[in-house]
């Protein structure tokens, strides 16, 4: 059995299903939760310390009077001003030492994972625990991208590359060619729901999720669901199309389920192919 | 005096100011209006043809029968997909000639006037008509940008520049390091309305609209006026941004007063500047 794990539990579900999952098998855990990001159901039945982002001595000395071992970031984490973040001095020292260059989002959560490890922790990723949710090259679903979304991902796969670049972004919808919305700090849904009033009259667009090239796999990764398949329906899109190895698929069975009764396909890429 | 002029309208007033130049100082024009582009009023009064995007046969012509020799296209186009288009035989063999990869913004519209050009008209630039236009590099109004919105239009820059590599939008909203949002086809002013709810508490964010590297100067150049004051302001923004000689500026006079009484910045800068 591997040494108790700390969970450093951003917003959604991926938290509570990770906690399911160390109750189920016994393993030892302690939830840090983060005011304004994690649910409230998250840690309600659960040892845990309600935390701010900023309040890293605190985290720290408490995760090592836990006797925590092994940690692990899961959920979506908001990225905070630094106003509202609050740094403590712990946690000034960090940002002093990494400059502020380090603000964007995979510089910072990069800076985070490596300030942990030497504080003598294990950094795990997603995966490591949840195996079956890292997406593969595949089509899921019984329907597949025609040459129209085939030209419409590799045009996806262009932009969100280059927002890579920029350190911002995964998410971009195009629409035949078009490019009708890129995601910056609002998040993958709100960029779909934003994409229904931009449509045009056509065969619908299709959502493009990578991870960004110099992403820290164990920080972050791109997360579809039951939800994300939802809205794009709603919006209009005949499709989505996320990173083989670099994208996690929660809840697959319902998540196949609902994409073939809507009619929307549901791929798994690698971007290289798309060159 | 010049010859006849004829001008491709788009939405909004700036077409409308052009054609009330002409009127002013006497110089001969035409107008093609776009179904669902151009506003009704704009066409009012003055000979016109109403004409599809699609339709290049019937507007070349129409062009050449009422002798036009300069072109202008002004005024922001909504991207239609192909299918909205309807492109005429005379479109076709355009678009068969450009290729589909063209349908970037900014390569589109190299080629319109690339072809326009072979029908022997001369392609003018917005500022080769209306001057005063053009932003130069300056601060406009009695507000500077303090150190840390410096660092976030250093920011809009790198990010804008990347996005313009991808030929998609010119305008990134930056707070506190923080990229809050980025154009794609939604335009300015929804992307401004969407940051209000994006802010984060602490002081406001920059709006950096650039003209994209490559960008045709005589196609299609970012805009601000009284509107794009006004949305900063209500989204709680501090500042805008715009690239000296790739902006254009309408009612100068206004929008700096405006900004004055709003506690706003407006700068005009090379973006050279910021690497």
């Amino acid at each position: 059995m591997s040494g108790k794990l700390g969970i450093l539990a951003g917003g959604g579900e991926l938290p509570r299903r990770l906690i399911k999952l160390c109750q189920d098998t016994g393993r030892d855990f302690f939830v840090v939760a983060f005011k304004g990001q994690t649910d409230n159901e998250t840690v309600m039945d659960v040892e845990h310390l309600w935390s701010r982002l900023g309040a890293a001595g605190d985290i720290i000395s408490r995760l090592k009077k836990e006797q925590v071992t092994d940690l692990i970031m899961i959920g979506p984490v908001k990225r905070p001003s630094m106003a509202e973040l609050r740094p403590d001095w712990r946690a000034l020292q960090f940002f002093a030492k990494i400059g502020a260059k380090s603000l964007g989002d995979d510089g910072l959560l990069k800076s985070v994972v490596s300030a942990l490890e030497t504080e003598g922790f294990n950094l795990l990723g997603i995966d490591d625990i949840l195996h079956d949710l890292l997406a593969t090259k595949e089509i899921y679903g019984k329907f597949s991208p025609d040459a129209q979304a085939q030209t419409d991902i590799k045009r996806g796969v262009e932009v969100a590359r280059l927002m890579g670049l920029a350190d911002v972004g995964q998410s971009v919808v195009v629409q035949q060619g078009l490019v009708l919305g890129i995601e910056a700090i609002e998040g993958t849904d709100a960029l779909i729901d934003r994409c229904a009033g931009l449509r045009r009259d056509a065969a619908g667009g299709v959502l493009v999720k990578l991870k960004k090239p110099q992403q820290e796999r164990r920080a972050d990764l791109p997360t579809i669901g039951i939800e994300t398949v939802k809205r794009a329906v709603k919006s209009g899109l005949r499709g989505i199309a996320i990173e083989a190895g670099g994208a996690l698929v929660v809840d697959r069975d319902a998540v196949v389920q609902l994409a073939n009764e809507s009619g929307l396909f549901l791929i798994g890429i690698e971007p290289a192919d798309y060159d």
